[in-house]
């Protein structure tokens, strides 16, 4: 077997190296209790999420310029309080509050000894559609010590859009074939590998919880396909 | 005395945080050494400098598109090489390897406990004209632990145009009332302050060797004049 040597790893966030739905669900749950509000915080957290495409696809299909995903997580938050019923009750302050979940989510288990072995062997940075802005306050939450915070906003657009994978590795002043994006999302890596990155996969069967259905395996043959990131920083 | 607590703080490199001249001086002597080369490296240090501004300058005014610091670097190189007389000793390989001077530079005494300190009450990050592929290089070498690399790159410009210290700030998620610029320039704290950031300033007397005129004092009422960073730290 090859050992691939990448310069860089470049990371999908979002399921890939946090858990967004109970990070969420746990963030709204207080909110939700303080008020006396009965609500489902995880399926809170699953509609919140079920907007963050759509909100992206304007953007990635040009029908709207390039807006931060903080603003993007603002404006869903003002559908699905509508939605469940519950805007009458959250103050525009409240609810740029409440926006600030998507900062808190933990890690899985596994990230914290994986990203700080890996970063022994090489460059690592976020590859998200987080914003800066939102990605280093996740950073500070979660103990991630990242090299750089690269992704949508050094690109002005969405993954999969190739141009956020090219310019994430020419601000790393690296050619895509030097660069390994790491997720747990297969479409992630199928744009991946597309711009000529590497790529490396490892599943996490519960981001959606227990009823998920997608990514539960690789559905090609990425450069490495890992149990997690430790696993990874193992293969490289 | 009010205390100032911006909430981030923006940080110039070059001169401010790191002995840029003596960094690449100690780099060019070992090669001007190993190719028995007599040339004073202090001297080649400030030949290369020298071409700095003029070649963002291009740039700043609109005559050039954005190219990272990293490249105008390699350019100006070629320059100050025919300029000392030394183009024929120098292959492409070793230029590109002679260039990574600029990612090998010692942090001033003061800079790592400074910045240790003031990572614990703000987000910090460098605002320089260096890109991020420079500047995360640098930071691996001198140990410096940035919450993101903002500056250059995130604007696609060179300071003190404006766009730098705005598209900074709007990386972090602040309005430029809440960040502070830090520099050892005041040609720079002046352009930041023209944009609304807070601002601090401490001398580096010696950043241009012995004979230095410019900077040695703040040359306005900065928001901080401080003795360095240490001292800074105990100011916010």
């Amino acid at each position: 077997m090859t050992i691939l040597k990448p310069k860089a790893l470049i990371f999908d966030v979002f399921g890939s190296l946090v858990d967004w739905r109970t990070g969420v669900g746990n963030y709204c749950q207080t909110v939700f209790e303080e008020k006396s509000i009965k609500q489902d915080p995880l399926e809170f957290a699953d509609f919140w999420r079920a907007e963050y495409q759509p909100a992206m696809n304007k953007i990635r299909s040009g029908n709207r310029g390039y807006i931060p995903l903080d603003i993007l997580h603002r404006e869903n938050l003002n559908v699905i309080l509508d939605h469940t019923g519950h805007a009458s009750q959250f103050s525009e302050v409240e609810r740029i509050s409440l926006n600030h979940a998507w900062e808190h989510l933990p890690p899985w288990p596994d990230v914290l000894e994986g990203l700080s072995r890996i970063r022994k062997k090489a460059l690592i940075a976020p590859c998200s559609n987080g914003s800066i802005a939102l990605m280093l306050r996740l950073a500070r939450y979660a103990h991630f010590n990242w090299d750089a915070i690269l992704g949508a906003d050094i690109a002005k657009d969405y993954k999969p859009k190739p141009d956020v994978y090219l310019a994430s590795c020419a601000a790393l002043g690296l050619e895509p074939k030097e660069v390994m994006m790491v997720a747990a999302h297969n479409n992630d890596l199928e744009a991946a590998r597309d711009s000529g990155l590497m790529t490396a996969f490892f599943p996490r069967p519960t981001e959606y919880g227990d009823s998920q259905t997608e990514d539960l395996e690789a559905s090609e043959n990425w450069d490495i396909v890992a149990e997690n990131l430790v696993d990874l920083a193992n293969k490289i």
